[in-house]
């Protein structure tokens, strides 16, 4: 089943960041006849087993389509399926294995004849594993493998990076506990590219929201970065526990009622002393390694529920549609400025770059990704 | 609001078992002008502050109720409310303090000339805090603090101890995972109160229980008397983790869907262990006094979710239609010979026993629930 977003309304004299034009360029693009791609043959140290490769694209047969990546981020689940400790594993395909990366914006390069509902020039993203692999210039799939999308008006790092973090923020204020207006919710890794996604939405629903951030040198100019997202409060993991903040906390109302965890261990176990009575904890990553240890009676007698949410479950699990709600309203909220590009760092690859180039900027951005959030997450940007 | 269950058809050749017939005497009891009472003025170890004190009985005004107690037992919420421990607070009342207990079967001795709908001879259970304390004889109360029951062919010790754990273990089999037959549940204490009346519940029902018991010199004894209830599998904490137990698990079908710990640390960790997909894990106690500590990723992966329960939280949450609803039930399986009296101890208590015997059986009794289920629940039966 192919399916495509309808058109929305569009400002007519908003336009992409004028940073980004170079990313879209106006000419047509080639449709190669093979393509560069970080690829890796077994499980291993991204530093180790990943290396260019050049896969060949043959000509197009009736029903397929020959897309571009116009860019694509380097996510911490991709760095843990080439390290081999992630569940869901990518198809090794002989001879190359497989391509590194899960996420990106693609554009249509060419299509076969009998191709209906996408044409040269229509942007898509990739329908999560069907299409295997972004770490390349150029793919060629079925229509199946891709939802079209409207982009007017997004940036193009928006498109490519939405799929993963802004919609893991949206489920998570969305499926636990019922949120109106004026509620308050907790989360640590509150400057992670979900963190992020996560104060954006929650601010445009009326959220109050309580952030945790690991003590660093510039704590206050990314509790300031924060707080122009629509932070209510930016707290160390050192301050979480002392009075003044508990107050302050209080001070927005309630106590939260949900929290997003993607620490663990104590960073949690905080968390979880901040909530009111039948709140939930939701897990989604687990940075610190180490378990989540909680007392029994906040469970009992405060009526404590732990969760975990996987968005790769929640795309199995449901519909196409509902897929398609979820990012008209992410893309509506980019468009009108609610939901900025994460913070992140360009890694421009493809166009002329030999092949021990690509390898090395493909390498060092991988190995970028493993460094944490603090500078942003790498996106490879095809030229 | 009073509220009386309807009457249930009863075989009518059904007695109370023979022992207990002198629980449930033909003649009619007299009306007291006071009380004794297992009471304390504070807080702290139950043999140091529980003392026999004696509470007078007034003439009834128009509109209240005197009855005496049946019987009662000692749940190990009692004792860490004497304790202080536990977060629901007994109401302390000048000059003799609070009475212990919160449970117990009740009949009615006499009523106010205005009282509607309870009648003398009348069985009752106590409406959670409403009716403060059942260490006692007798007590005066409003209607209102009473719930009418039908006792016919039910054991008087099933009736005293049903209102804690065979209703925790009702509530925890229906109100976390839609449970069909043949689905396995997984519990740990099961040896306790309420892990006796899940077995038999669950028998009932259908499904499948895998029961994680402690170590201990006669475990086969015990092993066996859980079967005898329709345990499908009694394993000991030590051996959960073998092979041969994880395949004898298996053989009983998917896995648990549910897991019920009152024990929590690595007896919580070794019942998730056990757990498939979407499963849920309720904690209503934490008898090791270890906290809750599991790896983030069956949260994540796994989707597991872990929940608490309180029956008091139910009993305040929940309309007496509801609580209406799970007695019948209940009782009904008791009539059925399908939920037995648990494993409890008889402690005569009143009658000609002066104050000092009545403090020193009290005290022992209060004492023996500090010990664990081994020997099984004191309860009070009131001469």
């Amino acid at each position: 089943m192919r399916w495509s977003l309808p058109c929305r309304l569009v400002t007519p004299c908003r336009l992409a960041p004028p940073s980004l034009r170079t990313i879209l360029p106006r000419r047509s693009h080639s449709v190669a006849s093979s393509s560069p791609a970080l690829a890796y043959k077994s499980y291993g140290p991204p530093d180790k087993v990943i290396r260019l490769d050049t896969i060949p694209l043959p000509p197009l047969v009736a029903s397929t389509v020959q897309v571009r990546v116009v860019a694509a981020p380097v996510n911490p689940a991709d760095i843990n399926q080439i390290q081999g400790t992630y569940p869901s594993k990518p198809n090794f395909v002989e001879p190359y294995g497989a391509v590194g990366g899960n996420e990106g914006l693609l554009q249509v390069v060419a299509v076969g004849p009998d191709v209906k509902g996408l044409k040269v020039g229509d942007f898509a993203l990739p329908l999560s594993k069907a299409f295997a692999g972004t770490w390349r210039s150029q793919a060629q799939c079925q229509p199946d493998d891709l939802m079209r999308i409207d982009i007017d008006g997004v940036s193009p790092i928006i498109a490519a990076t939405i799929s993963v973090n802004p919609c893991t923020a949206y489920r998570m204020l969305k499926d636990f506990v019922d949120l109106s207006p004026g509620d308050v919710v907790i989360q640590n890794g509150a400057n992670s590219g979900v963190g992020q996604a996560v104060i954006q939405i929650a601010k445009f629903r009326g959220l109050r929201t309580v952030n945790v951030i690991r003590n660093r040198p510039n704590l206050d100019e990314v509790a300031n970065e924060l707080k122009s997202m629509g932070a209510d409060l930016v707290v160390s993991e050192e301050d979480v526990r002392k009075p003044d903040v508990a107050a302050r906390i209080q001070a927005l109302g309630a106590p939260p009622r949900l929290a997003l965890n993607c620490v663990g261990g104590k960073s949690a176990l905080n968390l979880s002393r901040m909530l009111g009575d039948n709140a939930t904890l939701v897990t989604y990553g687990g940075m610190s390694r180490e378990p989540l240890t909680f007392p029994t009676s906040p469970f009992i007698f405060k009526n404590l529920t732990c969760a975990g949410f996987w968005m790769t479950r929640w795309y199995k699990d449901n519909s196409l549609d509902a897929r398609g709600t979820m990012l008209r309203e992410l893309f509506q909220l980019a468009r009108e400025g609610r939901l900025r590009e994460p913070k992140h760092i360009v890694v421009r690859w493809g166009g002329d770059r030999d092949k021990a180039e690509l390898e090395r900027v493909g390498a060092e951005a991988v190995q970028g990704g493993l460094e944490g959030f603090g500078v942003g997450k790498r996106v490879l940007v095809m030229e």
